[in-house]
Protein backbone atom coordinates (compact mmCIF):
# COMPACT_ATOMS: atom_id res chain seq x y z
CA UNK A 1 0.00 0.00 0.00
CA UNK A 2 1.46 3.00 -1.23
CA UNK A 3 0.78 6.17 1.07
CA UNK A 4 1.18 9.60 -0.05
CA UNK A 5 2.11 12.10 3.15
CA UNK A 6 1.97 16.06 2.35
CA UNK A 7 2.58 18.79 5.15
CA UNK A 8 1.58 22.54 5.04
CA UNK A 9 1.16 22.99 8.64
CA UNK A 10 3.91 25.44 9.12
CA UNK A 11 6.80 27.14 7.10
CA UNK A 12 8.00 23.83 5.80
CA UNK A 13 6.35 21.84 2.70
CA UNK A 14 7.26 17.99 2.86
CA UNK A 15 6.05 15.33 1.23
CA UNK A 16 6.77 11.77 1.27
CA UNK A 17 5.65 8.18 -0.16
CA UNK A 18 5.60 5.09 2.16
CA UNK A 19 5.09 1.48 0.84
CA UNK A 20 4.73 -1.13 3.75
CA UNK A 21 8.05 -1.15 5.39
CA UNK A 22 10.47 1.43 2.75
CA UNK A 23 10.60 4.67 2.43
CA UNK A 24 10.02 5.12 -1.23
CA UNK A 25 10.82 9.08 -1.49
CA UNK A 26 10.67 12.53 1.31
CA UNK A 27 11.39 15.83 -0.03
CA UNK A 28 11.10 18.79 2.70
CA UNK A 29 11.80 22.35 1.62
CA UNK A 30 11.81 24.33 4.79
CA UNK A 31 11.97 28.15 3.40
CA UNK A 32 9.85 31.19 2.97
CA UNK A 33 8.53 30.62 -0.60
CA UNK A 34 4.85 29.78 -0.18
CA UNK A 35 3.03 26.28 0.08
CA UNK A 36 1.32 27.04 -3.26
CA UNK A 37 4.65 27.99 -5.13
CA UNK A 38 6.02 24.75 -3.94
CA UNK A 39 3.48 21.85 -2.86
CA UNK A 40 2.52 20.80 -6.70
CA UNK A 41 5.72 21.31 -8.16
CA UNK A 42 7.77 19.35 -5.34
CA UNK A 43 5.00 16.69 -5.50
CA UNK A 44 5.23 16.85 -9.49
CA UNK A 45 9.57 16.31 -9.29
CA UNK A 46 9.26 14.02 -6.36
CA UNK A 47 6.84 11.28 -8.13
CA UNK A 48 8.70 11.65 -11.28
CA UNK A 49 12.58 11.26 -9.99
CA UNK A 50 10.64 8.05 -7.74
CA UNK A 51 9.04 6.53 -11.24
CA UNK A 52 5.31 6.97 -9.55
CA UNK A 53 2.62 8.32 -11.04
CA UNK A 54 -0.43 9.53 -8.69
CA UNK A 55 -2.67 6.89 -10.15
CA UNK A 56 -0.32 4.34 -7.68
CA UNK A 57 -0.79 5.66 -4.63
CA UNK A 58 -3.31 3.99 -2.24
CA UNK A 59 -4.32 6.46 0.59
CA UNK A 60 -3.38 9.89 1.23
CA UNK A 61 -2.39 11.20 4.87
CA UNK A 62 -2.74 15.11 5.68
CA UNK A 63 -1.30 17.34 8.40
CA UNK A 64 -4.57 18.80 9.53
CA UNK A 65 -2.88 21.24 12.29
CA UNK A 66 -2.55 23.27 14.18
CA UNK A 67 -0.48 25.64 12.24
CA UNK A 68 -0.74 28.30 9.30
CA UNK A 69 -4.03 28.91 8.63
CA UNK A 70 -3.49 29.80 4.52
CA UNK A 71 -0.49 26.37 4.95
CA UNK A 72 -3.36 24.51 6.34
CA UNK A 73 -5.71 25.07 3.20
CA UNK A 74 -3.42 24.58 0.48
CA UNK A 75 -2.45 21.11 1.95
CA UNK A 76 -5.62 20.10 2.74
CA UNK A 77 -7.31 22.03 -0.55
CA UNK A 78 -4.11 19.54 -2.27
CA UNK A 79 -4.93 16.12 -0.70
CA UNK A 80 -8.86 16.76 -1.12
CA UNK A 81 -8.20 17.28 -4.95
CA UNK A 82 -6.12 14.24 -5.35
CA UNK A 83 -8.11 11.82 -3.12
CA UNK A 84 -11.45 13.22 -5.04
CA UNK A 85 -10.30 12.34 -8.24
CA UNK A 86 -8.75 8.56 -7.49
CA UNK A 87 -11.52 7.66 -4.68
CA UNK A 88 -8.78 7.28 -1.83
CA UNK A 89 -9.15 7.50 1.65
CA UNK A 90 -7.56 10.47 4.00
CA UNK A 91 -5.76 10.28 6.92
CA UNK A 92 -5.61 13.45 9.01
CA UNK A 93 -2.80 13.12 11.66
CA UNK A 94 -2.14 16.64 13.93
CA UNK A 95 0.88 18.58 13.61
CA UNK A 96 2.36 18.17 17.20
CA UNK A 97 1.77 13.61 17.01
CA UNK A 98 3.80 14.24 13.58
CA UNK A 99 6.53 16.20 15.36
CA UNK A 100 6.79 13.55 17.92
CA UNK A 101 6.61 10.58 15.72
CA UNK A 102 10.10 12.30 14.89
CA UNK A 103 11.64 10.68 18.21
CA UNK A 104 11.09 7.04 17.11
CA UNK A 105 11.47 4.76 19.87
CA UNK A 106 13.15 7.47 22.53
CA UNK A 107 12.26 6.57 26.01
CA UNK A 108 11.70 10.03 26.91
CA UNK A 109 8.31 11.67 27.36
CA UNK A 110 8.36 13.94 24.43
CA UNK A 111 6.79 17.66 24.39
CA UNK A 112 6.01 18.83 20.60
CA UNK A 113 5.69 22.68 20.40
CA UNK A 114 4.33 25.28 17.57
CA UNK A 115 4.55 28.56 17.59
CA UNK A 116 0.82 30.34 18.06
CA UNK A 117 2.46 33.72 18.38
CA UNK A 118 1.77 35.92 21.98
CA UNK A 119 4.34 33.97 23.92
CA UNK A 120 2.27 30.75 23.65
CA UNK A 121 3.23 27.72 21.81
CA UNK A 122 0.60 24.79 20.49
CA UNK A 123 1.93 21.67 22.38
CA UNK A 124 1.50 17.87 22.66
CA UNK A 125 2.86 15.69 25.19
CA UNK A 126 3.24 11.99 23.90
CA UNK A 127 5.97 8.80 24.70
CA UNK A 128 6.73 5.50 22.99
CA UNK A 129 4.97 3.00 24.99
CA UNK A 130 5.71 -0.51 22.88
CA UNK A 131 6.88 1.17 20.55
CA UNK A 132 3.71 3.00 19.80
CA UNK A 133 3.48 6.82 19.98
CA UNK A 134 1.05 7.47 22.38
CA UNK A 135 -0.49 10.83 23.19
CA UNK A 136 -0.32 11.70 26.94
CA UNK A 137 -3.22 14.66 27.20
CA UNK A 138 -5.26 16.40 24.38
CA UNK A 139 -3.32 18.85 22.41
CA UNK A 140 -3.34 22.47 24.19
CA UNK A 141 -2.43 26.32 23.57
CA UNK A 142 -0.43 27.39 26.35
CA UNK A 143 2.24 30.38 27.39
CA UNK A 144 5.66 29.31 27.11
CA UNK A 145 6.40 29.76 30.46
CA UNK A 146 3.58 27.76 31.57
CA UNK A 147 5.04 24.85 29.99
CA UNK A 148 8.08 25.07 30.78
CA UNK A 149 7.20 25.24 34.46
CA UNK A 150 4.93 22.35 34.23
CA UNK A 151 7.77 20.47 32.49
CA UNK A 152 10.54 21.01 35.02
CA UNK A 153 7.89 19.85 38.23
CA UNK A 154 8.10 16.93 36.78
CA UNK A 155 10.58 14.25 37.80
CA UNK A 156 10.90 13.02 33.90
CA UNK A 157 13.40 13.62 31.39
CA UNK A 158 11.69 15.60 28.19
CA UNK A 159 12.66 15.95 25.06
CA UNK A 160 10.87 19.48 23.30
CA UNK A 161 10.11 19.09 19.66
CA UNK A 162 9.44 21.82 16.72
CA UNK A 163 11.55 24.94 15.80
CA UNK A 164 9.57 26.69 18.17
CA UNK A 165 11.78 25.66 20.61
CA UNK A 166 14.62 27.66 19.21
CA UNK A 167 12.60 30.69 20.19
CA UNK A 168 12.69 29.97 23.73
CA UNK A 169 16.38 28.46 23.30
CA UNK A 170 17.82 30.01 26.76
CA UNK A 171 14.67 29.20 28.67
CA UNK A 172 14.71 25.24 27.67
CA UNK A 173 18.21 24.83 27.82
CA UNK A 174 18.04 26.41 31.52
CA UNK A 175 15.79 23.73 32.51
CA UNK A 176 17.62 20.50 33.34
CA UNK A 177 15.29 17.73 32.35
CA UNK A 178 14.40 19.20 28.69
CA UNK A 179 16.91 18.86 25.91
CA UNK A 180 16.01 19.80 21.94
CA UNK A 181 16.52 17.79 18.91
CA UNK A 182 19.13 17.76 16.39
CA UNK A 183 18.31 20.31 13.39
CA UNK A 184 17.87 17.20 11.54
CA UNK A 185 14.79 16.00 14.03
CA UNK A 186 13.25 19.46 14.88
CA UNK A 187 11.26 20.28 11.82
CA UNK A 188 8.00 18.70 10.17
CA UNK A 189 8.77 15.92 7.99
CA UNK A 190 6.13 13.83 5.79
CA UNK A 191 7.44 10.34 5.98
CA UNK A 192 7.17 10.73 10.37
CA UNK A 193 3.12 11.63 9.13
CA UNK A 194 3.31 9.06 7.06
CA UNK A 195 4.38 6.62 9.75
CA UNK A 196 1.99 7.67 11.99
CA UNK A 197 -0.87 7.32 9.49
CA UNK A 198 0.20 4.06 8.74
CA UNK A 199 -0.30 3.02 12.25
CA UNK A 200 -3.99 4.95 12.50
CA UNK A 201 -5.48 3.09 9.51
CA UNK A 202 -4.53 -0.25 10.71
CA UNK A 203 -6.91 0.79 13.97
CA UNK A 204 -9.47 2.45 11.37
CA UNK A 205 -9.09 5.77 13.50
CA UNK A 206 -9.13 9.17 11.94
CA UNK A 207 -9.68 7.48 8.01
CA UNK A 208 -12.27 9.58 6.41
CA UNK A 209 -12.39 11.26 2.38
CA UNK A 210 -12.49 13.82 0.73
CA UNK A 211 -15.44 15.15 1.80
CA UNK A 212 -15.29 14.20 5.28
CA UNK A 213 -11.52 15.22 6.19
CA UNK A 214 -11.57 18.97 8.05
CA UNK A 215 -8.74 21.04 9.38
CA UNK A 216 -8.08 21.52 13.20
CA UNK A 217 -8.25 24.70 14.38
CA UNK A 218 -7.45 25.41 18.29
CA UNK A 219 -8.16 29.12 17.83
CA UNK A 220 -10.15 31.28 15.26
CA UNK A 221 -8.64 33.27 12.55
CA UNK A 222 -7.97 36.50 13.20
CA UNK A 223 -10.71 37.18 10.38
CA UNK A 224 -13.32 35.06 12.23
CA UNK A 225 -12.66 37.19 15.19
CA UNK A 226 -12.92 40.15 13.81
CA UNK A 227 -16.53 39.34 12.25
CA UNK A 228 -17.86 37.94 15.82
CA UNK A 229 -16.43 41.21 17.55
CA UNK A 230 -18.75 43.20 14.33
CA UNK A 231 -21.78 40.57 14.96
CA UNK A 232 -21.59 41.20 18.85
CA UNK A 233 -21.50 44.85 18.27
CA UNK A 234 -24.43 44.39 15.59
CA UNK A 235 -26.39 42.15 18.05
CA UNK A 236 -25.79 44.54 20.79
CA UNK A 237 -26.85 47.30 18.80
CA UNK A 238 -24.37 49.32 19.10
CA UNK B 1 27.09 28.14 7.84
CA UNK B 2 25.42 25.90 5.28
CA UNK B 3 26.45 22.54 4.75
CA UNK B 4 25.21 19.90 1.88
CA UNK B 5 25.44 16.68 2.62
CA UNK B 6 25.29 14.17 -0.06
CA UNK B 7 25.02 10.22 0.51
CA UNK B 8 24.60 7.86 -2.28
CA UNK B 9 26.10 4.90 -0.29
CA UNK B 10 23.11 2.56 -0.68
CA UNK B 11 19.94 2.48 -2.70
CA UNK B 12 18.61 6.30 -1.56
CA UNK B 13 19.88 9.07 -2.76
CA UNK B 14 19.80 11.35 -0.08
CA UNK B 15 20.58 14.93 0.05
CA UNK B 16 20.09 17.73 2.58
CA UNK B 17 21.43 21.47 3.61
CA UNK B 18 21.06 22.15 7.35
CA UNK B 19 22.18 26.00 8.33
CA UNK B 20 23.21 26.56 11.83
CA UNK B 21 20.12 24.99 13.69
CA UNK B 22 17.53 24.87 10.86
CA UNK B 23 17.23 22.21 8.18
CA UNK B 24 16.63 24.42 4.82
CA UNK B 25 15.59 20.95 2.85
CA UNK B 26 16.30 17.49 2.52
CA UNK B 27 15.44 15.27 -0.47
CA UNK B 28 15.56 11.30 -0.41
CA UNK B 29 14.74 9.15 -3.15
CA UNK B 30 15.22 5.15 -2.39
CA UNK B 31 14.48 3.42 -5.67
CA UNK B 32 16.48 1.03 -7.44
CA UNK B 33 17.00 4.30 -10.42
CA UNK B 34 20.99 4.86 -10.87
CA UNK B 35 22.23 7.58 -8.64
CA UNK B 36 23.92 8.70 -12.15
CA UNK B 37 20.72 9.28 -13.03
CA UNK B 38 19.13 10.88 -9.69
CA UNK B 39 21.92 12.85 -7.84
CA UNK B 40 22.36 15.94 -10.18
CA UNK B 41 18.69 16.47 -11.06
CA UNK B 42 17.89 16.15 -7.54
CA UNK B 43 20.70 18.66 -6.07
CA UNK B 44 18.77 21.06 -8.85
CA UNK B 45 15.85 20.73 -8.06
CA UNK B 46 15.85 20.98 -4.24
CA UNK B 47 18.52 24.27 -4.62
CA UNK B 48 16.19 25.68 -6.88
CA UNK B 49 12.82 25.11 -4.82
CA UNK B 50 15.07 26.45 -1.74
CA UNK B 51 15.90 29.31 -3.34
CA UNK B 52 19.85 28.48 -2.92
CA UNK B 53 22.72 28.75 -5.16
CA UNK B 54 25.49 26.23 -5.04
CA UNK B 55 27.86 29.37 -4.28
CA UNK B 56 26.32 29.47 -1.22
CA UNK B 57 27.10 26.43 0.67
CA UNK B 58 30.43 26.63 3.13
CA UNK B 59 30.78 22.94 3.53
CA UNK B 60 29.97 19.50 1.98
CA UNK B 61 29.82 16.04 3.80
CA UNK B 62 29.63 13.07 2.20
CA UNK B 63 29.03 9.33 3.35
CA UNK B 64 32.50 7.81 2.68
CA UNK B 65 30.94 4.17 3.26
CA UNK B 66 31.15 1.15 3.26
CA UNK B 67 28.28 0.65 1.18
CA UNK B 68 27.82 0.50 -2.70
CA UNK B 69 31.48 0.34 -4.54
CA UNK B 70 29.31 2.69 -7.38
CA UNK B 71 27.36 4.45 -5.52
CA UNK B 72 30.68 5.69 -2.99
CA UNK B 73 32.18 6.73 -5.97
CA UNK B 74 29.14 8.80 -7.68
CA UNK B 75 28.49 10.80 -4.48
CA UNK B 76 32.05 11.38 -4.13
CA UNK B 77 33.20 12.41 -7.36
CA UNK B 78 30.20 14.56 -7.11
CA UNK B 79 31.60 16.26 -3.83
CA UNK B 80 34.64 16.35 -5.10
CA UNK B 81 33.72 18.51 -8.08
CA UNK B 82 31.66 20.77 -6.05
CA UNK B 83 34.37 21.33 -3.09
CA UNK B 84 36.98 21.58 -5.67
CA UNK B 85 35.29 24.40 -7.84
CA UNK B 86 34.06 26.77 -4.54
CA UNK B 87 37.34 25.66 -2.57
CA UNK B 88 35.27 24.14 0.55
CA UNK B 89 36.09 21.80 3.16
CA UNK B 90 34.38 18.07 3.01
CA UNK B 91 33.61 16.00 6.16
CA UNK B 92 33.36 12.03 5.50
CA UNK B 93 31.07 10.13 7.61
CA UNK B 94 30.74 6.54 7.94
CA UNK B 95 27.57 4.96 6.34
CA UNK B 96 26.64 3.24 9.82
CA UNK B 97 27.05 6.44 11.85
CA UNK B 98 24.71 8.24 9.58
CA UNK B 99 21.94 5.44 10.13
CA UNK B 100 22.40 5.66 14.18
CA UNK B 101 21.92 9.45 13.65
CA UNK B 102 18.64 8.63 12.79
CA UNK B 103 17.78 7.52 16.47
CA UNK B 104 18.29 11.04 17.54
CA UNK B 105 18.31 10.95 21.57
CA UNK B 106 17.37 7.51 22.14
CA UNK B 107 18.35 6.32 25.05
CA UNK B 108 18.15 2.42 23.96
CA UNK B 109 22.21 0.98 21.84
CA UNK B 110 22.01 1.06 18.61
CA UNK B 111 23.29 -1.22 16.06
CA UNK B 112 23.09 -0.29 12.59
CA UNK B 113 23.53 -2.74 9.66
CA UNK B 114 23.76 -2.53 5.80
CA UNK B 115 23.59 -5.53 3.72
CA UNK B 116 26.96 -6.89 2.74
CA UNK B 117 25.50 -9.96 0.78
CA UNK B 118 26.60 -13.69 1.68
CA UNK B 119 24.51 -13.27 4.91
CA UNK B 120 26.97 -10.55 5.53
CA UNK B 121 26.21 -7.23 6.98
CA UNK B 122 28.60 -4.14 7.80
CA UNK B 123 27.34 -3.14 11.56
CA UNK B 124 28.63 -0.50 13.73
CA UNK B 125 27.76 0.18 17.36
CA UNK B 126 26.43 3.39 19.10
CA UNK B 127 25.09 5.45 21.55
CA UNK B 128 23.71 8.81 22.53
CA UNK B 129 26.34 10.16 25.44
CA UNK B 130 24.91 13.43 26.89
CA UNK B 131 22.55 14.06 23.62
CA UNK B 132 25.85 13.69 21.93
CA UNK B 133 26.42 10.07 19.42
CA UNK B 134 28.72 8.22 20.65
CA UNK B 135 30.42 5.26 18.66
CA UNK B 136 30.99 1.96 21.55
CA UNK B 137 33.55 0.31 18.76
CA UNK B 138 34.74 -0.11 14.70
CA UNK B 139 33.08 -0.57 12.21
CA UNK B 140 33.16 -4.33 10.95
CA UNK B 141 31.47 -6.64 8.52
CA UNK B 142 30.17 -10.37 10.12
CA UNK B 143 27.69 -12.80 9.80
CA UNK B 144 24.46 -11.80 10.73
CA UNK B 145 23.74 -14.70 13.03
CA UNK B 146 27.09 -14.05 15.17
CA UNK B 147 25.73 -10.00 15.15
CA UNK B 148 22.27 -11.48 16.59
CA UNK B 149 23.92 -13.98 19.08
CA UNK B 150 25.76 -11.27 20.56
CA UNK B 151 23.16 -8.41 20.84
CA UNK B 152 21.39 -10.88 22.56
CA UNK B 153 23.46 -12.03 24.56
CA UNK B 154 24.11 -8.36 26.71
CA UNK B 155 21.11 -6.78 29.47
CA UNK B 156 21.03 -3.78 26.90
CA UNK B 157 18.35 -3.00 24.40
CA UNK B 158 18.98 -2.40 20.89
CA UNK B 159 17.78 -0.29 18.10
CA UNK B 160 18.58 -2.10 15.05
CA UNK B 161 18.37 0.27 11.72
CA UNK B 162 18.88 -0.03 8.81
CA UNK B 163 16.85 -1.38 5.70
CA UNK B 164 19.01 -4.25 5.57
CA UNK B 165 17.14 -5.47 8.94
CA UNK B 166 13.91 -6.55 6.77
CA UNK B 167 16.40 -9.09 5.51
CA UNK B 168 16.56 -11.15 8.66
CA UNK B 169 13.15 -9.33 9.73
CA UNK B 170 11.91 -12.90 11.55
CA UNK B 171 15.18 -13.32 13.39
CA UNK B 172 15.37 -10.20 14.70
CA UNK B 173 11.44 -9.96 15.54
CA UNK B 174 12.51 -13.14 17.89
CA UNK B 175 15.00 -11.51 19.54
CA UNK B 176 13.33 -10.13 22.74
CA UNK B 177 15.74 -7.00 23.12
CA UNK B 178 16.17 -5.71 19.70
CA UNK B 179 13.61 -3.86 17.63
CA UNK B 180 13.59 -1.85 14.89
CA UNK B 181 12.68 1.75 14.21
CA UNK B 182 9.43 2.90 11.98
CA UNK B 183 10.13 2.72 7.84
CA UNK B 184 10.70 6.47 8.20
CA UNK B 185 13.88 6.23 10.80
CA UNK B 186 14.91 2.95 8.50
CA UNK B 187 17.20 4.52 5.39
CA UNK B 188 19.92 6.50 4.78
CA UNK B 189 19.30 10.50 5.51
CA UNK B 190 21.13 13.31 4.76
CA UNK B 191 19.99 15.92 7.62
CA UNK B 192 21.07 12.74 9.36
CA UNK B 193 24.69 12.97 7.87
CA UNK B 194 24.79 16.66 8.15
CA UNK B 195 23.52 16.61 11.75
CA UNK B 196 27.20 14.19 12.24
CA UNK B 197 29.19 15.61 10.30
CA UNK B 198 28.82 19.34 11.93
CA UNK B 199 29.14 17.93 15.08
CA UNK B 200 32.70 16.81 13.88
CA UNK B 201 33.89 20.08 11.79
CA UNK B 202 32.82 21.62 15.34
CA UNK B 203 35.59 19.49 16.72
CA UNK B 204 38.13 19.08 13.71
CA UNK B 205 37.90 15.32 12.96
CA UNK B 206 37.74 14.25 9.81
CA UNK B 207 38.05 17.35 7.88
CA UNK B 208 39.34 17.10 4.67
CA UNK B 209 39.15 18.67 1.18
CA UNK B 210 38.65 17.56 -2.34
CA UNK B 211 42.33 15.96 -2.51
CA UNK B 212 42.15 14.04 0.64
CA UNK B 213 39.03 12.88 1.19
CA UNK B 214 38.65 8.87 0.14
CA UNK B 215 35.56 6.39 0.43
CA UNK B 216 35.87 3.65 3.12
CA UNK B 217 36.10 0.03 1.20
CA UNK B 218 35.80 -2.28 4.28
CA UNK B 219 36.35 -5.19 1.19
CA UNK B 220 37.77 -5.08 -1.92
CA UNK B 221 35.91 -5.10 -4.94
CA UNK B 222 35.51 -8.05 -6.99
CA UNK B 223 37.80 -6.41 -9.20
CA UNK B 224 40.71 -5.96 -7.02
CA UNK B 225 40.32 -9.94 -5.46
CA UNK B 226 40.26 -10.89 -9.21
CA UNK B 227 43.50 -8.35 -9.78
CA UNK B 228 45.10 -9.58 -6.48
CA UNK B 229 44.60 -13.56 -7.32
CA UNK B 230 46.35 -13.08 -10.91
CA UNK B 231 49.63 -11.13 -9.57
CA UNK B 232 49.78 -14.28 -7.45
CA UNK B 233 49.31 -16.26 -9.12
CA UNK B 234 52.39 -14.64 -11.53
CA UNK B 235 54.37 -14.17 -8.97
CA UNK B 236 54.25 -17.91 -8.19
CA UNK B 237 55.32 -18.76 -11.38
CA UNK B 238 51.93 -20.47 -12.12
Amino acid sequence: MKVLGIDTSSMATSIAVIEDNKLICEYTVNTKKTHSQKLMPMIENMLMMSDLKIKEIDMITICIGPGSFTGLRIGMATAKAIAHVNNLPIVGVNSLEMLAANMDLCDKNICSVLDAQRNQVYTGKYSFENGKLTELCDVDVVEIETLIDELSATDEEWIMVGEAVYKYEEMVNNTKNICIPQPSHNVSKASSLCSVAIDKYSKNIDVKDCYTIYPMYIRKSQAEVQYDEKMKRLNDGK
